[in-house]
């Protein structure tokens, strides 16, 4: 069995995180692996096509109650991005109304953020992620998606972020100027009018960004400030390994 | 609190495993945590500059012990890659005599295998790699490596394979082809002389390798016969969520 050895950042969302090791597209879960490693474990919750109805019971499955304390990693970054998936417009089975979709992410706020949750966690910081712009001319897969809709549940998210205080990574904003503001040159940073590819998922808009908004509201977080849980190889005293290479409690 | 909601693939290892998630050489750890997504978790146990005398350590605090079970992930399969750092010439402190390599990986096997450990894991399959080989023309920060010590200690991992019954995954032969039995040559593998580029990371070597094997030894834990821990999104029935978005235990 795998011991709890260090804490973790969790990425909770839906295709775009699920899709974030991808090396092809320079996935910001693999680069985010990269920079916490031997610090923090870096974990993929992402659910390709979920919506915030279907997260919110996954989420519960995904984290552990007080009790488990100790003997499982403490989620020291939970990152939420979902909505693209909300924004569908109904009939689809992915469609979840603005509103209600903003009372989903209070919710999934409320699970780790409320005294009263079973899984509350003060510990735990949090931050959200806006959908990212669509692009209807390249998506082909559904007639469901409608340029406005990911543009409204980002402000939408934006809102609830600002009444919650939590942190929001705008990923709409950076990535609608990329493509010059206009959808056509959305193919600049979107795979398939949907999913990011390499430009979107590049340092300067998600990577860099959620790198940057850590270092602004979590600074104690940021990589650079947290210590490796085993010594430096460097460190190693060969005529006492017990001590030198005895785990760092973070 | 991160529930263990998955079991897990540990790699474990020195630089080359650490620095796996790197989108940048197309790292094979990335390539690993994305095929293995929503099925295994795939956890980073690499440690830079490490050598075997040092994870033996290292492993047993990585490792939970029986009455951790059911909260803590299971190591579905551990893959342990040293010997880089082993094959160093003496007086470097990284140093580990062959035969003493030979024995410390006989010594993490046990701690997985033998009935008397207290990390007993018969639900633990192993894989181990053999260390690259290393161009003395490309790296320069060190004089203590010598061409001849990591196929020399490649040679010692794959007799020690055969002995325990372990699969062995040969990494040192086909970089060594790749690089057309040239030590020149072997920039085409190595960003530094010691460190695999996206070349010696590439599918067909390392992930590749690491893949077909699998496939080959341990089929039941290919991804391809993995089941999603949650339901794919098209399965989910929105008139019975709580039973649809229950987690499959595996």
């Amino acid at each position: 069995m795998a011991r709890a050895i260090q804490d973790a950042i969790v990425l909770f969302g839906d295709s775009i995180t699920e899709f974030a090791w991808d090396v092809e597209v320079s996935g910001f879960g693999a680069r985010l692996t990269n920079a916490y490693a031997r610090k923090l474990d870096v974990i993929n919750r992402g659910f390709s096509g979920y919506n915030t109805e279907w997260a919110l019971p996954v989420l519960k499955q995904c984290l552990a109650p007080h009790e488990h304390r100790g003997r499982v990693p403490t989620v020291k970054l939970l990152v939420v991005w979902f909505g693209a998936n909300d924004a569908c417009d109904s009939p689809s089975v992915q469609h979840v109304p603005l509103d209600r979709y903003c009372d989903n992410i209070r919710a999934i706020l409320d699970t780790v953020q409320s005294p009263e949750s079973e899984f509350y966690s003060p510990a735990t910081k949090v931050i959200l992620i806006t959908p990212p712009p669509i692009n209807t001319l390249q998506w082909d897969r559904d007639d469901f998606r409608r340029f406005e809709n990911p543009r409204d549940y980002a402000e939408g998210l934006k809102v609830v972020g600002k009444e919650r205080n939590v942190p929001v990574l705008d990923a709409w904003t950076p990535l609608w100027k990329a493509a010059g503001e206009d959808m056509k040159s959305l193919d600049r940073v979107l795979s398939d009018g949907l999913h990011l590819n390499a430009g979107g998922y590049k340092v300067f808009i998600i990577y860099d960004g959620l790198m940057g908004l850590i270092d602004e509201v979590y600074p104690q977080l940021h990589y650079s400030r947290l210590q490796e849980t085993f010594t430096l190889w460097g460190d190693v005293d060969p005529t006492n390994l017990a001590d030198s290479l005895k785990r760092r409690t973070p």
